[in-house]
């Protein structure tokens, strides 16, 4: 196990009936809020009008950004920034799933820098103080309300990439299941395929000795491998969606990830798609992982042991031979996503329908996420151009 | 699953080789520091010299409270606070195991408490402001390192009970497993026996929903059966020792108790153990802890899933009948304890040799723990005597 840090001050009030704490849990950090959502779902949910309602009730005064994409874009971030900077604003409140949250933490960082709010995405070292942030979450996903990540969008430069900065952690996010029932089936697979894609990137890794997180993973795979299909078929199932959203946010806050050493891959190569196409992320990250993970088996025989851990600890599977769990997994990893979760499994599908841009994207991937570094096994460019050209037609088993 | 709040501010500083990072941690508290620490072992083992280094060079102001016990009394804590009181002091230095953290949790708040520091204990309510804590930790057992809760002891009043508040919660904690090398045996086999029963207490329940926090409690559950044993034989096997000392931390910080209700149980039955006969807290819990899954299973059929899921899940006992995996688990469980940790597992062997207290210890158990409430098996006064009178000879199965 590596040394590691692990400071996470966020106030989680998780579960139903809670949102009359909103106006206490903002209060600490003023009056004057940024109320930043998406596209009009908070509107028709109605929890856009009961967010405002306890704002004025409260004395809070209200400037808003909506409309943040769901590959949140610079632009928003920029808009975000000028606003508070105008009117002096104190505190963001997001409102909605982790574009927003996302958009969020870079637009409070923004706030307080004076250059282009992209060179805070090029470049977290520029990230300097920051606006604090309240949430409110409204799907199950990136696991962004309770670290300090964001991943942001330049459709000019045709770039999607991930900065961060302590500053940035939320500070308290409101996490109400039932926020969650309205998310539709192909949000829902996306993001139970979001969360277990976090996981497998910090679990597929070469450092050894961490049981501890080992074992957290393999629990967290299970419950969203148990809740997710029980969402999709019954959306307002309260424990599947309470165990959901409790998994995606204990995903990725750090209880996984720190201890190892080590680089992402298959989010680097679905940013690519995300950044040249606008394909839904975590439908990009279902399609690609079981293809990384049949090219992982193929071409790395000391990856056997770990996907054999993952299919025994996972998935149930019994047998002493490692490659043939460890094949086993992945189809029954493939058969999740496709049966279970109902995601088209290749990208035609998914509208990336020729294969010219698979050089550049492949090329782009290898050099922003680092894939022929330390990841857990290195890829050339010629590997991703592999991966995602496998990832046109239905895998066979 | 039942809403929670979760907010766990603690910076942990988790490794070897980081003490020099002290001074940084201390400084935002203030520069008059009260370093408390148990017996000598901190000096034997030349930590006590390194910190008192450090704290000089940093330019700390320095008062001590040494001699802080395993179960740690309340003349302890009523005499730090004197201190803090008298000398002005900012922020508490807690060097040891769980004992002297939790002192220092209690001495933190009587510091600003103007009535006798057993009033904190007796009721939490009047826990109000409180001094900050910085921990060094030397023993994996307790959780407190992460945690607002302390349990401190009565001699006169012959209690032990627990208290807390989110003021209490350690600031820093510094986990460094190579400052657990030089854990005895007795007290490595305690430790984990300890972390294990705090995973039972929440995992044993009757909240639906909650998988999320039982595979996390399984999973934790594991590696301490996997890295116990190790450290035992192996004091200087870092990967055991660093598994262990994270898993007692997560074990106590929340993850796995919240979204649950419902009371603990074996604790509050060693606690009248301890505050009788000053044993060691975890072996108690080693030695009552498989009596009272049996008789969870002899008296309430309810009770066969869950021990079986543990069975399964922690054990990797195949077999369909939930009863039959379940009495298999208890063996399993038994068998940990005295085979592989080398616990001696009745009570006569800890010195306790009489029955004449156990109607009396019995009743202040369900009193004081609410046993006979809202615990996974309400327990009544000739329950507990049962539990109690069967830890005198070895189990059979």
């Amino acid at each position: 196990m590596e040394n590691f840090r692990l400071h996470i001050p966020t106030d989680i009030r998780f579960g139903k009936d809670r949102l009359g704490e909103l106006p206490e849990a903002l209060a600490p950090f003023g009056k004057k809020v940024l109320l930043t959502y998406g596209g009009g779902s908070i509107k028709q949910s109605g929890l856009y009008g009961k967010v405002l309602d306890l704002l004025v009730e409260g004395g809070f005064e209200v400037v808003e950004l909506s409309g943040i994409e769901p590959n949140p874009r610079i632009e928003s971030v920029r808009e975000g920034a000028r606003l508070i900077k105008e009117h002096q604003l104190d505190v963001i409140l997001a409102v909605g799933g982790g574009s927003v949250v996302d958009a969020s933490k870079v637009i409070a960082a923004a706030a307080y820098y004076d250059g282009d709010a992209w060179d805070l995405v090029l470049d977290s070292s520029k990230i300097g103080r920051a606006v604090p942030i309240v949430d409110i979450l409204t799907l199950a996903a990136t696991g962004t309300e309770m670290n300090s990540g964001a991943v942001i969008s330049n459709l000019e430069t045709k770039e999607k990439l991930g900065t961060g900065g302590l500053q940035l952690i939320p500070r308290v996010s409101f996490l109400d299941p039932t926020l969650t029932y309205t998310v539709s089936k192909w949000q829902t697979a996306a993001g139970t395929a979001d969360m277990l894609s976090h996981l497998f990137e910090q679990y597929f890794n070469r450092t050894e000795g961490v049981d501890v997180q080992d074992s957290l993973a393999e629990g967290l795979m299970k419950t969203a491998i148990k809740h997710g299909p029980v969402a999709i078929k019954e959306p307002e199932n309260y424990t599947a969606r309470a165990n959901l959203l409790w998994t995606s946010t204990l995903s990725l806050n750090g209880l996984v990830g720190r201890g190892r050493n080590g680089g992402w891959t298959c989010h680097a190569i679905e940013h690519e798609l995300s950044a040249y196409y606008d394909i839904t992320h975590g439908i990009g990250l279902a399609i690609l992982t079981p293809r990384w993970m049949a090219f992982c088996l193929d071409n790395d025989s000391t990856t056997h042991a770990k996907f054999a851990a993952y299919g025994r600890n996972v998935w149930g599977i019994s047998g002493n031979d490692d490659e043939t769990v460890a094949r086993e997994a992945v189809k029954k990893t493939y058969d999740f996503f496709k049966q279970d979760m109902e995601i088209p499994m290749t990208l035609p599908e998914v509208g990336i329908e020729t294969k010219e841009l698979v050089p550049e994207m492949s090329q782009h991937a290898v050099r922003n996420g680092g894939l022929d570094g330390n990841t857990f096994v290195p890829l050339s460019v010629r590997d991703v151009e592999t991966i995602i050209l496998n990832s046109f037609q239905e895998m066979t088993f």
